[in-house]
């Protein structure tokens, strides 16, 4: 903001250099994500928006051609309100139920798609248990469906933490988000293919190709590539695998909590009930002692969790399910707190009946 | 970032202490703009959404009601594309035209506004020529009609350069923008009056009242914050005003200037002509020199002037249109500097036929 505060859109050369940032951020996140052409990234101001412009944007697009939308049950409430916003405007939108581990079966998805499905909708991984998606199969069950839907994937909670590999997953779209990889608030992206056509939501003036209009967001832009060049996946991933581990040999040892996290979900999120004691409860226990875990959602502001209700879990074990989220720096010791401090409010804390 | 990097919607500690730092933003734009409840403003990604989410929401609640919109010509493109598309589903939309100084009569206001009128959507300064428009008479006008129209007010020029007094103009919606204050891009805000309903456009989460949800921008949001509380309307004002007077008395030694900007119009803003010689021409001279300005507005890229036009210019004299936009940082000397510049580059650039 020092330096390179000109309008990109500028004719003069502080516009041209705030112009180079956006770029170079582009072409950080196209390298991770293995995209070929960085201009299919649009810059937007988080997840949700990135959702809502791909979601309301194929549908417009396509609605003429037909009102089926396949998604499942679990998926961000950014993605899931949208689909509830669209069915009061005639579309039929099916909601694949997971497994009791959040994992959506690759049959369903086939059996869902039909010649009326114009969007495909799923997320890669889910944000409350990190059940890892099939996303890697649909672009081959569409081919083999003969379908012409739009295929969106929600890769927010993925991004930075697993390979999202473009070339691989081929979706028309893909969401992620910058503060999800240590990046600031209030920025985030959506790739699309140049050969899929959206809708645009916003409307202003000629900026990223009238897609997604708007004075860009520079330094949270240039902030959001700084973040992308510092992700190490592998060496990260590791890290959070033995944290994972050791969270879960640690809670076996203390009395009362059940695992809702699958073995295989994503190394860093590990999503569990205490028996009796209410997530508000014990998440204002354990923030008292410096340790700092959800309930559910961050934007469901302790709601009860509509993907744990669909993973078939009692009413009990969802409210008082805690998810722990792990980053790179997370050490052994803090589980050694966080599990210390666990049982001291197990001991403590008054239970609900 | 480095501190209050928590969630504001988590129930921890960390959440709480980014919440407030909403909050303490939200309270420093209610005390400059002379809000009664800071809970009115709503963040959204700048000028350009909150511009979008308050036409269309005053749009979507009152198309029952009716089809008219009372706008001017010469709106921000973030307010006028967004009535061109309106104008394709069916709304009805006056552009009232400007005098040659870019003023609106208010008498076109009353005569514009009918029963059948669900918006009357008006800037409060022009950002191309810096003319002042008579929003503070909008509100007693509506009152007269015995209309129910939404009133909106982009303010995002105004904002931090005069007083702008929601008590006073009573708008019903108002859009401001950080980066008009210093503040960083990517960030801006709507003012909405709790009486007033309006359909929102995002879907997602239960932050802001869900009238815009998605995870807040804290850093940014704290950012503006911070730079409203430098704000010093008065002294500000003053010095702008020096500089205008002083580069108005220059710019009239110089062969081949023709001033659009009025004399009474914004002290920070003076648009003028440089016969002959095309804008992108004279802006890559001086920014050779170290001199940044624009031509017409940034976000229109260099297209040709919808709001010149409106003002009745001749084409050449919109094409070879600058515009000189003061800081609180700009001085006596930079204006010097920039006439030197423009006599310069008026003597050796190439002119246009």
């Amino acid at each position: 903001m020092n330096e390179v505060y000109g309008n990109p859109s500028s004719l003069h050369k502080k516009g041209y250099l705030a112009q180079k940032e956006i770029e170079k951020t582009k072409i950080s996140i196209a390298k991770l994500l293995n995209i070929e052409d960085e201009n299919d990234i649009y810059f937007t101001s988080g997840g949700t928006e990135a959702n809502n412009l791909a979601i309301f944007g194929a549908c417009n697009a396509l609605k003429k051609r037909g009102n089926k939308i396949v998604t499942t049950a679990i998926e961000h409430s950014s993605v899931y309100s949208v689909f509830k916003a669209l069915e009061n405007n005639g579309f039929n939108v099916i909601y694949l139920k997971p497994d009791i581990y959040g994992k959506i079966d690759e049959n369903k998805i086939i059996n869902a798609i039909d010649n009326n499905t114009i969007l495909v909708s799923i997320m890669m991984v889910n944000n409350e248990v990190g059940s890892i998606l099939p996303v890697e199969k649909v672009r081959n069950i569409l081919k083999i469906k003969n379908s012409s839907a739009i295929f969106h994937v929600d890769a927010v909670q993925s991004f930075g933490k697993i390979p999202v590999d473009v070339k691989k997953i081929k979706p028309d779209l893909l969401t992620i988000s910058a503060h999800k990889v240590h990046g600031p608030k209030g920025i985030g992206a959506l790739y699309k293919n140049k050969k899929v056509k959206i809708i645009p939501r916003t409307f202003g003036g000629e900026q990223q190709n009238k897609v997604r209009p708007g004075t860009e967001a520079v330094p949270i832009i240039g902030a959001f590539g700084a973040c992308v060049n510092e992700i190490s996946l592998e060496r990260n991933y590791e890290h959070a695998k033995k944290l994972k581990e050791y969270l879960i040999e640690s809670l076996a040892f203390i009395k009362g909590i059940e695992l809702n996290s699958g073995f295989d979900s994503l190394a860093y999120i590990v999503n569990f009930s205490v028996n009796g004691i209410k997530a508000e409860t014990m998440i204002n226990f354990l923030s008292n002692r410096g340790i700092y875990v959800s309930g559910g959602s961050a934007c469901s502001k302790g709601k009860k969790s509509r993907v744990l209700k669909n993973l078939g879990l009692s009413d009990s074990r969802i409210t008082s399910a805690l998810r722990i989220s792990f980053s790179k720096y997370n050490t052994i010791d803090d589980i050694d707190t966080l599990c210390l401090a666990l049982k001291e409010g197990i001991g403590s804390l008054v239970r609900y009946r």
